[in-house]
């Protein structure tokens, strides 16, 4: 491997634009932009406008094969990220995919599975774990300062969509198209993140309310119920249809609590364990010493372009991963199961959950689907730039 | 009746000699105590030694027959409740009972039919709507400033209790004794003024952990997921086993959101109703302006207190009840409905619940608790002091 990665964005809707433009004007260190690949010519036209030099193809196959590329970002609809990250890593090449790995946990883990066999670098766009004050909550609870987890609480309802949003797209929240609603689209970030933070659950039941706020198939309001090994609980609530909505995730430990709230990271370390407290203490209902603190990070998180140099430097220089593909399983396995739950009639659904009874599940639904596999109807420019509404928003 | 209501306390433990000496002190305008009542000869000696003048009584029945009062304050323990209100209003007299109105709601409903045949007052002592934060948050929403409500979530998880406190009764945290955990004895209050504030569900899911964190018969930690006519939910969260807890409701509607927490009522209300810009936007995400503002109340509230002088006006001067009898079986309706799922495996309960199941299903935990009906250990030193633990914490 030379010192200068070649790289090519299938997909250049609104997020492949920006990752493209991203590359191209340089701004990731040992990545270069080569090639771009879309079956729109509008936007193949947007590319040989505003990135110069770079190749165009409206066909991936024949990108994959073409030599020109040593590494691919994926921006294409969901319900096709593992069927084409599968033919690029079995062509040899790096691969980045958009989140959510696929919509089907089966498909994404085969995806995985032909990832470790390639040998190849095999990466998912997970960039809100490039904020620093997640990592610090990670951090917090994997060193132990927050003892061991009793309950998470997790209201991310600031997420809010208005039916022209919807409109924008014919494949738009449909089981088809989209293959989900605000849990595949919208929340896998912070899914992602709470696992991350908090481990993955035993148990999930969950409440998906589709159409509850919109003209859609699929899911615009959801609470999820989860289980630990441990016995730890916790709750997950989201919705698309709510202003203003919140964004607080609440963590509670044997030594203490933390609250993530307003971008600031808020602590309550306990100077004993509550555990040792409860068990001798001769009060009812002790004050229990603690140091109380609030941290702000100094810095923006790096997001996308966070994650496209990190997929880059693992590529060429060994760095570790920060969001591998493996990863992705985890937040699709939330979402996916929490369907098999609210489809079920909201009853618990054991990890590992049964894949096959998902896809029969997600097939009805598909065959009865308004959406296009693949857009026919997209209103949203391309501009080439990050939005603000990918960022956290507090 | 005449201009001075005579009062006497049934059952003098850790509330009963709050409310006794609160009476007896003149707190209360227009109410006088002459009598208590108890099993325990300690109990009676302190009142002698305490209330001077005050008869004591160790049979109810024989208070009840007594005519030396014309109301009765209720504060034995719970599944007591209903029987000996039923007894009192049966004996032409007012009852005031200690939350909550029972352990059955079975029961309960019989003791308000029993009330309103009898044309006697009959209140429940829910001392915390009269804080006034509450009573701001009620008046929100029911003069629709908040528009119709789409979701609730109230973490009540500053209820931490030590083994201590529930080895500190025999009957504590025991079906037989107590009749229930943190649901019955700790989170009445909240599920009262939660169903005050945003109306009663009509259907709930929930997840009762028993034993979760104390050695108890009892839950002690607690989930509760509603749904209510207009296709709203709710989420409601207890526990007494996290430590620092939190106190916060979040109440969102089509108008804005409220969220009290800290000892106030942050509220974000919206220009524009929600559903208008939902369907009528050009923007995907747009921001609709709103007032925020901060609301503390100036005064602290009335508590225990407010309740009795309420009773006694009711009663004396035809005042509306703040906390009627009838009110009580809402909350009472929620924890039974919760233990209803809990206890076969969390399935979705409706409303009006199956009263006769949940019967059954409590005499089966009854038949094998180690709780006695009347306690016969009890360390709690009588005071008969209203304790902070009481009110509300934040």
């Amino acid at each position: 491997m030379n010192n200068l990665l070649r790289a090519a964005v299938i997909g250049i809707g609104n997020m492949g634009s920006a990752h493209a433009h991203c590359i191209y004007s340089g701004s990731i260190s040992g990545m270069r932009l080569t090639a771009v690949c879309d079956l729109r010519p509008e936007r193949l036209a947007w590319a040989k406008q505003e990135l110069p030099g770079i190749l165009t193809f409206s066909d991936y196959h024949r990108l994959l094969a073409s030599g020109e590329t040593d590494a691919v970002i994926i921006s294409v609809p969901h319900p096709l990220h593992s069927v084409i990250a599968m033919e690029a890593l079995n062509a040899g090449l790096h691969v980045l995919s958009e989140k959510p790995l696929d919509i089907r946990l089966s498909l994404a883990r085969k995806a995985v599975e032909t990832g470790r066999n390639s040998g190849k670098i095999f990466a998912v766009m997970l960039n809100q774990r490039t904020n620093p004050i997640f990592q610090r909550a990670r951090e917090l609870i994997s060193c132990g300062h927050l003892g061991e987890i009793k309950r998470s609480v997790w209201i991310i309802t600031n997420w809010y969509r208005t039916q022209h949003y919807y409109d924008s797209g014919d494949w738009r929240a449909t089981w088809k198209g989209e293959g989900g609603g605000v849990l595949l689209n919208q929340a896998p970030h912070n899914l992602d993140l709470w696992q991350w933070i908090c481990g993955m659950p035993v148990e999930i039941t969950a409440c998906c309310d589709m159409a509850h706020y919109h003209h859609v198939e699929v899911e615009d309001d959801a609470t999820l119920l989860t289980r630990y090994a441990n016995g730890a609980t916790g709750c997950f609530i989201t919705s698309t249809g709510e202003y203003p909505g919140t964004n607080r995730l609440e963590i509670s430990g044997t030594k203490g609590k933390i609250v993530l709230e307003d971008g600031k990271l808020k602590s309550w370390l306990l100077k004993e364990d509550e555990q040792v407290v409860r068990f001798s203490s001769g009060q009812s209902s002790p004050d229990i010493p603690l140091d109380y603190s609030e941290w702000k990070p100094d810095a923006e998180p790096s997001a996308h372009a966070g994650i496209l140099q990190n997929f880059t430097d693992a590529i060429l220089n060994g760095a570790v991963l920060l969001s591998p593909a493996e990863d992705g399983l985890n937040e699709l396995a939330l979402s996916n199961a929490a369907y098999l739950s609210a489809w079920q009639g909201s009853i618990p659904v054991k990890f590992p959950m049964d894949e096959k009874q998902f896809d029969r599940l997600l097939d009805e639904r598909q065959a009865t689907s308004r959406g296009p596999l693949i857009p026919t109807v997209s209103n949203h420019e391309i501009d080439g730039k990050y939005s603000d509404r990918w960022q956290v928003k507090w």
